[in-house]
């Protein structure tokens, strides 16, 4: 019955859309559909809109990662507008956040402009319900055209967003601004969990960082590296594949399915680089012995299986764990997730290795 | 009727642990009722076990600042155990976290053990319900004593607390393992609004990090100076005062009332220092230019208040707002209140700045 009520009212949202031909006027702000706009982040093209991957098409993958997939990690409306003020009406899944999340990174919205070359925080939109919000990200801006994108909820899944500009602006669609594509393959880390906005999930930071197109490809407590994910995976058109899945996987699965991640990527993709990145320390682990013990025992596996393939897999890369999470074990927020500080000091060692690979490869 | 029921809750949680003597086995784990430890962290030792502050004897403060108070921000226990395992079973008010925050630091536990002279991150207890909640903070330690620290909820008022050891260790009360005693007034960045976790709010951070007892006194949104306040604030017996107060102030507001505070604790603590901060930049003003202006008006009017007050009040001291959330800004979770990444940068500038101060006063 909830179920019901949710999807009609998210019916509601669209048919109010469609019949406006996917804009209207209210309060003084005009409404635009994202669906118009451009979309980034997708690793596969088709399917539903705010999907990450349409698994219609990999029926063996488990059902838990198919769910995953329909979370919106790491999508971004990018589009321009010369409004001074940007809004958004969005309705996602009745979901909850997890305990260790904050409702913004779960299910709201984050918006960056461009200034000075650079990409810059804006403003957040701060869910109120668990369905549909509407929220002014950023008011009082100067007059003049901007570059925006607009990330969308990580941990949910996104049924509809209308962006609202002033009634005599315009908004239009605008290019993706990262070059290449390089995906990302993990854990809830890569999925962004305690990221605190859904713009602080990692590899959305390396892209403004960098200026290339990281795809998250995190599927929460599920990247076990199952056959049929390295097909799909395969499939993707990627110019560089990022392996962070070692966090998931028992030091068992380790050792059973990392060959065959990387031979089936290799064999589809005989030339572009291959990243393997160790798990994070799990600070959980810094008096649990038996916690320390798995992670330990799960990154020498990865490390041998990663040292036998590059006597045959060429391209294959690995980022060691060392240093990734600092040394003052203040970088998670339950002793497993990165908080924005255990990100900032992943990404001190992870961005110059990546870009390093990237330009030896002439990426 | 929802209220009826929580409080019957709390009750038979509360009778349980007495009827018990405080300790009971259950699970192999033997608890001991919080009020039999030492906690700190509290400005006037009086009032119900788990409030900051008996508002009871400052009835003119307002009634928001009072409530505030119940908040167990900052509050931590001290003790010792042997036990290779530590649990909790806490108790909280109905009240659910902010869309910024985690329920981890709104009203879930964390854990700190000394070891090699340091305060260690040890584990979290994550809430499943929004009143009472049973968990594993950490298990599987090396056998031997530890001294521990547990944070209380940041944003909710604690009700009841029972620590659980192995059924065949001990545990006992530590005493405070912080020296002299500094209080920080301020808004919901002191309260810790958007820490990731209770241990990582900057009052909590600061005290593990330098040896001193800082004493959180934020009251979210509502530390606004008022004259009444500022007399109990005056009642505290402190080694030295941090006022971080200006964000909740209006420009106005800060012209009329900074000096009065500070003369008012002047009055009661002829010699201590007195160290007042300047409001952090507001992200949400990186191109909103109304929020920038205000936060500019704010600054400009404190420094001139402080500037004034320093011909005649000695041992005042300011610490300005340049560079206190870095350049980058990705320093907060939704634009006013830092993450834990913005939180670190506070630190960098703050904790050397502080401890300067306290080292030319002999503290």
């Amino acid at each position: 019955m909830i179920r019901a009520i949710r999807y009609l009212l998210a019916c509601w949202v669209l048919i109010g859309a469609v019949t406006s031909s996917f804009s209207e006027t209210v309060d003084t702000l005009h409404y635009t559909d994202a669906r118009q706009l451009t979309l980034i982040g997708k690793p596969l093209p088709d399917g539903p809109f705010f999907h990450r991957v349409d698994t219609a098409g990999f029926p063996e993958i488990p059902a838990t990662v198919k769910r995953l997939l329909t979370h919106s990690a790491g999508l971004a409306v990018s589009f321009r507008t010369n409004s001074t003020k940007i809004a958004a009406r969005w309705c996602t899944s009745a979901r909850k956040p997890g305990n260790n999340m904050t409702a913004i990174a779960f299910e709201g919205l984050d918006l960056y402009i461009k200034r000075d070359g650079q990409w810059q925080y804006a403003g957040v939109a701060r869910p109120t319900t668990n369905e549909c919000n509407e929220y002014t990200l950023v008011a009082n801006m100067e007059a003049g055209d901007k570059e925006c994108l607009m990330y969308l909820p990580l941990y949910d899944e996104t049924i509809s967003l209308q962006i609202g500009v002033e009634a005599d602006a315009d908004i239009s669609a605008k290019a993706n601004p990262f070059k290449k594509n390089i995906l990302i393959y993990g854990s809830s880390i890569v999925h962004g969990a305690s990221a605190s906005r859904p713009g602080l999930a990692y590899p959305a930071r390396l892209s403004r960082e960098t200026g290339y197109h990281f795809l998250n490809l995190g599927v929460s407590g599920n990247a076990k590296m199952e056959p049929e994910v390295a097909d799909m995976i395969a499939h993707m058109n990627m110019d560089a594949f990022i392996l962070d899945c070692v966090p998931n996987s028992s030091p068992a699965q380790v050792t059973e399915r990392t060959a065959n991640l990387v031979k089936t990527i290799r064999a589809k993709h005989p030339n572009v680089p291959i990243i393997a990145v160790q798990s994070i320390v799990r600070e959980g682990g810094n008096f649990d012995r038996s916690i320390a013990e798995r992670v330990d025992a799960q990154n020498a596996n990865f490390k041998h299986e990663i040292d036998q393939l590059q006597q045959d897999v060429d391209d294959l890369h690995l980022i060691t764990a060392d240093g990734l999470l600092g040394d003052d074990h203040e970088g998670t927020t339950d002793g497993t997730h990165p908080n924005d500080l255990g990100f900032d000091r992943m990404l001190q060692k992870i961005r110059p290795a990546v870009l390093k690979i990237l330009k030896q490869h002439g990426i």
